[in-house]
């Protein structure tokens, strides 16, 4: 199946929903001309479709595989990432004095969806870099910038995030690794993490792991974490790769898709011979690694774009292809293609319609990381009450397109061949990883409902809510809004347990709410194109037939936990 | 993970739901007694747990292998499977005149969901079985039913359905199998068919092929196809397998899942030497098909509940031992299971309620088939009215239900070796085969919405409102039940593209009302037990929360097919 990059949609969002014309108006972005913007959107293009695509299969029949000397990718990963470097494609978002091209980090995204449609496992890679480029470019030490950021930006060097334990999953605080003072300045780090994504493998002349790990004497929990620089070969005086740092890939996990992405067990310190630089103040990991983990949510749900787009594209081009059976109704009894029936036709415009509304949601997120960076007002707390919005809801699409994809393939799509599988199960892993869902939609309720909150209720969730009502047009969609904002208001004074079982149902409405939002106004705007009759038509399907599901979570979002606590976890079994 | 048969909520379905009592009452059920219930239920379960669930993962990591000379099973497939046999697990639904013990088909789909709950592909090798036996034992000759039938009802020979060609899928009559009368009453099939589950393996002695083709100067579509039973060795004089009929298995799928069942690529006549003997009448195939995909689609409902049972198992005793941080709210701050977190525990919740409101969809149809086979009063109608809808909507939960499991299992729920994954990629075929839920969808809103149909309303469809009516009790219960009759009387006038565009979200109105009727009958009923009190949780939250989520699908099901056809084919690829 050809992959073909989506270059007008990505343009219209940049447009449309990012105003990525505001953002080339001023100093700081002045990079992005038109020109520019074209010319990454088409070039970031050409190098998905014509080289990451191809291995998209290869990724994930051979997978990446463990030896004793390290992680070897399959065939053609290595000349297709080199590609991806020599372009250039990993310094875009990267500010002009660590190296990069100083374009906004919508733009950014953009590339990222385009390479992640392509091929998602391959751009797990840059991704992890991106986000150990925004951790040292905001909290590491000119020394560290200047001897790291170059490389990092360029992708000759990837990043990691060392923070799960077998221990310590979605709870951080629980981690065990530690780093002891050498007396240098630099630390002995010896501990053992597991899921790292790209932990090791064969594309990068070095690896920069981000470690969390506890120095001695550390309070309990959390605040007693801090964040470690650990490179695989540590540099030398020329600052080159030079010996190796003791850091060892265990094994990798045998997981259900992803497999041109290796799962690393990495042991750092088995010799007592790992050395680690502190990254900003002891203690201060988690401030640090939030700078990280922000962005890589983002991202992640971005990867429900990635996800979406990929099994949107092959859904299309089978049901356009397959004939099967005389359209009910028609006089014609000769069989026509797939997507000429009802319901076929439903589940394309239902996958059109979703992979829009993911895209315009963490597009809109990515452009008020902008805005944040240019420090325009307010857009940090929108940024902060979407990102749970965008990592959740848009990987919960990813999954739902993944499987209407299938289904467009009818027993097609259950052979492993046809690739709808892939996407399939790929997707899965989106909603746990970078903090699950279900961790999401406590941060909405706990964290971000109450943030810049104050007696007149303008907070973050209140400035959402008034910059939706601002615009929304359709009835059900001002309906949709009324009712988040009234659940929103209750769930601020409610106690953990209602607050926390209400916040699944809660998030994914809040979610539909933004994404009608942000189509209606893509509606507004469509051009006079085939293209925009499409978007017209997915608009329409969205706030018509999309928007009013989410109304049926209401009652959900507005029960108790009292159910859920009416039982002795024993009775679970029963 | 030690699989447990839920035979609590078995006995208590088949006393609730299906009124089991109320068949071994009469005298074709006379055998069903109360002792012999409980010690099918019993026994089904210790051969279950014992023999089948262990063989699970290594049916999914070993899976069925394609050699020249047949497929062979994994492992310890073949000595479970004789156990299957011998201790006549196969006989139990069969009717006492063709070897079997007559029992209810009710008490039949008990047997296989325990032992698809423990182990799905292995379990689809009986279910075809079964429905070889319902098409032998209504359309096939005294001679036909003497010869075959005590084998099958054993299962010391296997069945298998043989429709699917590559050009002909959901459109079966696309067809082009050829069956060429030989002059002695026998027939020579020559043609190619696709995706026969188990259509070889190394477990039985013969299998008999129920194959669908085309007699020279047939009418076409499915008016001229015909029913042949071609076993896979001829018998001899004493009704034994004799002389390979020429059926070759040319090779297997490579699929997501399900890999202890070979989905076979078989091919009939190759060497010309394949005999077929006619079923019932010449063109009367797809009435004979229909007798057994009927039923099939009901077992097919049943993976539904197979899955939604194994997944729900194993994630309730993975948060039930997994530990991760502190309850939110509460003044201790040691980490708890994770089943004590509120997100945690409204999935797990999700996952009870589902599972059970699945059983109660598909036990409820399997009793009507054996009210139908009673004669019993407008049983066949309801039978065909919930068919679709317990075929299409407990595949759904199963697809869902097997997604919470995953995500409550975490990262770990990604990693094959823990099994959540298995469900998951397993769970995805039911959707599709045995008439795919878009069909199922399609045969609701076109057969059998007209059902019976007549001036008064007093149709198969109208019947289960009234059914529904004359019980519930819950307020948005009753919401539903409205709605789901308003639109259903709408689409029996609607034109045929309205009518499809609105099938699907039509379909799971009605199934979630129908789920929501029974289990609110079930919460009636609940003992003073652990059982009772999970029970009553299960059924409060499927009616307050679950309910409600079904209304917000008024808007799909009642929208025009117009926003589906705005656009042409090609703009889909815009």
């Amino acid at each position: 199946m050809p992959f073909t990059p989506a270059i007008t949609e990505q343009r219209f969002v940049l447009d449309r929903i990012v105003a990525i014309g505001e953002l080339g108006a001023t100093d700081r972005f002045a990079a992005a001309s038109d020109d520019v913007i074209d010319a990454v959107l088409e070039g970031a293009g050409a190098l998905a479709a014509g080289e990451w695509a191809p291995l998209n299969r290869i990724g994930d029949t051979i997978g990446a595989k463990w030896t004793p000397d390290g992680v070897v990718m399959p065939d053609g990963f290595v000349a297709a990432y080199q590609d991806y470097v020599d372009g250039g494609w990993g310094t875009i978002g990267v500010p002009e004095e660590f190296g990069g091209q100083g374009l906004p980090f919508a733009l950014q995204t953009a590339v990222l969806d385009t390479l992640g449609s392509a091929n998602m496992g391959f751009a797990l890679c840059p991704t992890l870099t991106v986000g150990a480029i925004e951790a040292l470019s905001h909290h590491g030490s000119p020394e560290q910038q200047a001897l790291y950021l170059p490389h990092l930006a360029t992708g000759a060097w990837t990043g990691t995030m060392n923070l799960t334990e077998p221990q310590a999953g979605s709870d951080v605080g629980a981690l065990r690794t530690q780093a002891t003072p050498r007396g240098d300045g630099t630390w002995s780090i010896k501990g053992t993490k597991i899921y790292i994504s790209f932990g090791d493998h064969d594309m990068a002349k070095n690896i920069v792991h981000l470690v969390l790990a506890r120095t001695p004497g550390a309070p309990e929990g959390t605040r007693g974490i801090s964040l470690f620089l650990v490179p695989k070969y540590r540099l030398d005086a020329d600052g080159k790769p030079g010996d190796f740092n003791d850091v060892r890939v265990v094994s990798i996990e045998h997981k259900m898709g992803l497999h041109a992405s290796p799962t690393c067990v990495l042991s750092f310190g088995d010799h007592d011979d790992c050395i680690g630089e502190l990254i900003g103040a002891e203690h201060g990991g988690m401030r640090a690694m939030f700078t990280m983990m922000n962005n890589a949510r983002l991202n992640v749900g971005l990867q429900g774009v990635q996800i979406a787009e990929g099994a949107t594209q092959a859904a299309v081009a089978y049901a356009r292809e397959r004939i099967q059976s005389a359209r009910a109704g028609s006089p014609d009894k000769s069989p026509v293609a797939i997507i000429d029936h009802p319901d076929v036709r439903r589940m394309l415009m239902r996958m059109k319609a979703q992979t829009q509304a993911a895209r315009a949601l963490v597009y809109y997120a990515a452009g008020q990381v902008d805005r944040a960076t240019l420090g325009e007002d307010g857009a940090m707390n929108r940024l902060e009450v979407v990102t749970p919005l965008a990592k959740a809801h848009g990987t919960d699409l990813g999954n739902e397109v993944a499987s209407l994809g299938i289904q467009v393939h009818g027993g097609m799509g259950f052979i492993e061949e046809t690739g709808a599988a892939q996407y399939f199960r790929e997707a899965r892993i989106t909603p746990i990883y970078e903090g699950t869902n279900g961790i999401q939609a406590a941060d909405l309720v706990g964290r971000k409902l109450g943030l810049g909150h104050n007696q007149d209720g303008d907070g973050a969730f209140a400035a959402l809510i008034a910059d939706m009502r601002s615009e929304a047009k359709h009835e059900r969609l001002i309906t949709l809004i009324d009712a988040c904002d009234a659940i929103g208001r209750r769930l601020q004074t409610a106690d953990a347990d209602d607050r926390l079982a209400a916040s699944y149902p809660f998030l994914t409405m809040l979610s539909v709410a933004t994404c009608g939002w942000l189509m209606e106004r893509e509606g507004r705007a469509v051009p006079d194109s085939e293209f925009g009759r499409m978007k017209a038509a997915s608009v329409r399907f969205y706030l018509d037939q999309i928007v009013p599901e989410a109304l049926g979570l209401d009652a959900a979002a507005s029960a108790s936990a009292d159910v859920l606590y009416a039982l002795e976890p024993e009775a679970f079994a029963a």
